[in-house]
């Protein structure tokens, strides 16, 4: 399976697992809806950073 | 592998391939830097619509 794991940078610039698995991510204004494989949903104002598919990385920073 | 199809919606709403086996994608402002597995790069002012990824595929929508 391709789904990947989303993490949330942190003020310190750490990275924190917001949420595993995910297969779907929808941005909707400056939220983004994640999706993962079980259908389970999570919402956070943030944006995408960087993605890297291959290494099943996703890493959101937070919108203040 | 788990790489990406990458497709950009044009006028009509239709999905046309734009980058093939996309590993990652860095957003930059308004312009998203799209890596593929061969190291290949593209750069595009578009903003990410959708993502599935256990379907392997990625909808991008221009900025005008």
């Amino acid at each position: 399976m391709c789904e990947a794991n989303v993490y949330l940078l942190n003020e310190k610039g750490e990275e924190r697992l917001f949420l595993e698995s995910v297969d779907k991510i929808i941005p909707n204004g400056d939220e983004l809806c994640l999706e993962d494989i079980f259908n389970r949903k999570k919402y956070i104002k943030a944006k995408i950073k960087e993605m890297e598919l291959v290494e099943h990385r996703i890493i959101l920073e937070k919108i203040d």
